[in-house]
């Protein structure tokens, strides 16, 4: 089940309570169902992705309850930036290979492409399902990579293919970051 | 085909000269490939339809086109104004009905829903190609509807189910909304 929207509001509110308001792009941002690369492109110029690591997993019991699929089934971890002029959103997606058709497997694994580009250029029809929406304080990996202390906004999703979840993912960017 | 990620970004600087800055906003609104209805929720607060004109046609040249279908098919047509406290987006759909499934089209002809919300109650799996993205005079009816006689952003786009053309859209904003 996805969270109903009443509880997004709701997780937005208890945000701007804790840290101030957020901004239009902010709320979007760890919001929408639609491509965040495309967000990004459109705000920000053209983005890439740096990737900082790109390996198979034997899913454990936590990522097989993420992805539905049984414990020790193969995925594809992978931890990237995806960055314009500066870092923008740090982005772990987890990925169960099986499910993957081969053109797209070979899209994903071996090029440093967003995966919404990646979406697109195969056509493939999707939906989003919004799972989580938090604050977090900033791990030291993160303030290293956005060069900052502030609070970190994140959220979870799944991109839903054929009624099974496709890709697994966690956003994650500075509260100072896409204020304007 | 869909325009290609270049001639989007093209349509925005073009439109930029024209009218002035757009803002994050404006330019989410005018290029996301996700539901409208979700970004509008978040930052406008809840919000419903008003339906203006809800009817059956039988496609002429220029719907069949639009649509991929056959000249003299039947088709949902259907203008609507998105509103939260005041008017925010006038929308016109246009539904192929015989690609609908029975569900999915009782939602669509019977209630006030917006679109996005439908998909999403009945899970749909889609893509969204954006036909174009362009500026024009407000006609008296915006005017009239939009109080003011600011120029008017537009864009059209297809949302693309099992390979087809589930539904078309045009969706128009004043210039002066959405600016915050």
């Amino acid at each position: 089940m996805s969270k109903m929207d009443n509880t997004i509001f709701e997780d937005l509110k208890k945000i701007e309570k804790q840290l101030g308001p957020l901004s239009s792009a902010q709320k979007i941002l760890l919001t929408t169902d639609g491509s965040v690369t495309t967000i990004l492109d459109v705000l920000k110029g053209h983005v890439t992705i740096r990737t900082l690591i790109q390996d198979f997993r034997i899913a454990d019991a936590t990522i097989a309850d993420l992805l539905d699929i049984d414990k020790g089934t193969k995925v594809n971890y992978r931890v990237v930036i995806i960055e314009g002029k500066e870092p923008l959103i740090y982005a772990i997606s987890i990925i169960p290979i099986d499910r993957l058709d081969n053109d797209f497997k070979e899209d994903l694994i071996r090029a440093d492409i967003p995966i919404g580009r990646i979406l697109k250029k195969h056509n493939i029809e999707s939906r989003r399902e919004i799972k989580s929406i938090t604050v977090e304080e900033a791990s030291k990996n993160l303030q290293e990579i956005f060069s900052t202390d502030s609070f970190m906004l994140t959220r979870t999703y799944n991109i839903i293919h054929k009624d099974q979840v496709l890709i697994w993912l966690k956003e994650t960017f500075p509260y100072n970051k896409f204020k304007e």
